[in-house]
């Protein structure tokens, strides 16, 4: 059961909404851009499925819709920037640019954020240096969901990393993946259709592996990329742990299992060790390295010849990452982003709540 | 059947095969230090049995022991690296320094090298920046054994990334990880053993899954950290994609397909597309982000919580990434590196080679 709605009508929505809650009409316009960039990729769980989230957020205090948002520290080619409890819908993309304007003087820049929230895709950030001619990364911890080889403790978040590198004339190599074997996104997926999930997604709450996506509320985990330690999850904690770090130990925001669930519901973790979720942003001037056209021309050899790589029996093509995306963002540009029941119903709620039409 | 030998008596064996291709005694010694950073640190695949294929690389000519290395292109927090085909033992540091020095200047320093060959273990690296109170970073491609996810083809190499992160009074976090399944050195154990892999490290030249551990001799494929598209080796293509890009697009280096053998015995691919093999180092200031001390001691937090979450049933603790090659390391300086019966003898032909002790 799914109900179709525009791009435009989606935008106007969740820009009424931001601004209800009090954010200025450009911060509300910057919020929804970025919330609804994962609706047209087609990574439903991180768009407007998410707003009721958010509201629930702001509701418990959780988010300040008027926050100053500032670089605390800096070098020439580093910041750290305070999120002010802002939404990281926007506290993400200042702080990104401040990372370009680095990158424009130094070659290179790098911003670790603090005080912050939930940033939507890490993607949509991470492309906001293709314009640059710059290679744009994005990484964020997020809620404890996650434990590391060996463990039963939820330590980790899903902790993504999205690197961006600009072509010629292909499009852009975009790779945007949770440091996870499955998104959490995925399991939801399964626990609506009430299907198993593949061993090596989730485990039980003494370790063991489980097939049952609704494990997470028995005090499962989530496993790192990798799914045990024979096919490598050290790497995925490895992984998980380094954006932790990078995102919330360099800024000073909350690690580990200090990060605050995006969750309204569940208390935040006492004795915080830092303020709010945190997140990293690089950005590098390819022409720091090489002329821009030169780089950019062999990224099309590069792309061109992985693309035309043999396929394995049964498969089509090799993809290049960023593929499935922007194939989904035309198509529901043109064709509308469907949503499930349940999201259309808590969007109806969120506009009777603040008298607006949806 | 192994054989026990002191560190001291492989260095300065070592060292020594090192002059007698040509290096100076300093840049023989560094060579030494780097190539066995790996047998001290367990990781017995990249140590001195490989020194007879870097002796048989420079018989092909393919190695410069009177290398230029030398800086082509910089900005304040950047640099290409040229290694003149120089020892990648040597490029490496010379390279990781230079990253190094830019972040006194800059806050960060990011170097891309071409012209170079393997560089031994990315960690060694990446641990130079730990000194300096900074986060090193290391990662380098490699021969094309690595076939993307849907693909047969073997496009990658097993791709390596190494990060050092200090603390205050724990020992350094130290990741040190091929973005494969499993690095190839597991499968040259299985090999010797007769030992079946287990499935999702390789797949058949049909991209079929196999346990074949000689199937990379049939056309086979290493599979990228992940295994199959189900449990996530998109990602692990993703991560082998961009060190690539990173060591090689960036830097005017050989990518993808195009990079290199280690084997003296393939031929070079013909129409390269850069020079040599490529590698990415990092170097960040923590002090470019918050002081020194107070970011050591946050990380002695993060290390003392992960170390002790609740482990699994029948595991006993929680590692912190760089645990194990530590102890192995202290281990090895105390009681010698014991080496395979055919690196003994590998070694003994090197010494007759060169008419030299062994």
């Amino acid at each position: 059961m799914e109900q179709v709605f525009s791009y435009n009508h989606l935008h106007a929505f969740t820009q009424d909404v931001f601004i209800k809650i009090g954010c200025t009409p450009d911060q509300a316009s910057l919020a929804t851009t970025v919330l609804l960039s994962a609706d047209l990729r087609g990574i439903d769980s991180h768009g407007v499925a998410r707003l009721s989230g958010y509201i629930r957020l702001w509701e418990a205090g959780r988010i300040n819709t008027k926050p100053d948002i500032r670089i605390v520290h800096e070098t020439l080619s580093t910041a750290v920037v305070d999120g002010d409890s802002g939404l990281g819908l926007v506290v993400a993309p200042f702080a990104m640019q401040v990372a370009i304007d680095k990158a424009k003087q130094a070659g290179t820049g790098w911003v670790s954020v603090r005080h912050s929230n939930h940033f939507g895709i890490a993607g949509y950030h991470a492309m906001m240096a293709l314009q640059q001619d710059m290679i744009g990364m994005a990484m964020t911890n997020a809620s404890p969901l996650v434990a590391p080889t060996f463990a039963t403790e939820r330590m980790l978040g899903t902790n993504p990393i999205a690197v961006a590198i600009p072509a010629a004339t292909q499009p852009p190599f975009v790779a945007d993946f949770a440091t996870t074997t499955a998104a959490n996104g995925k399991l939801e997926i399964l626990q609506r259709k009430q299907q198993e999930a593949p061993l090596g997604w989730i485990q039980d709450k003494d370790g063991v592996p489980s097939s049952n996506p609704n494990e997470l509320k028995n005090g499962g985990a989530l496993l790192p990329l990798g799914g045990d330690r024979e096919h490598g999850s050290h790497k995925g904690y490895c992984l998980g742990a380094i954006v932790d770090i990078f995102s919330a130990v360099l800024s000073g925001a909350n690690y580990g299992p200090w990060a605050p669930p995006f969750v309204s519901f569940l208390p935040l973790p006492a004795d915080p060790v830092g303020k709010g979720l945190g997140h990293f942003f690089g950005a590098m001037r390819v022409d720091a390295f090489r002329p821009a056209d030169e780089f950019k021309t062999h990224m099309d050899t590069w792309i061109g010849r992985f693309r035309n790589a043999t396929p394995a029996e049964g498969q089509e093509k090799v993809l290049i990452p960023g593929d499935p995306e922007r194939e989904m963002e035309a198509a529901r540009r043109k064709e509308g982003i469907p949503l499930l029941e349940p999201v259309v119903k808590d969007l109806e709620s969120i506009a009777m709540k603040f008298k607006i039409d949806f």
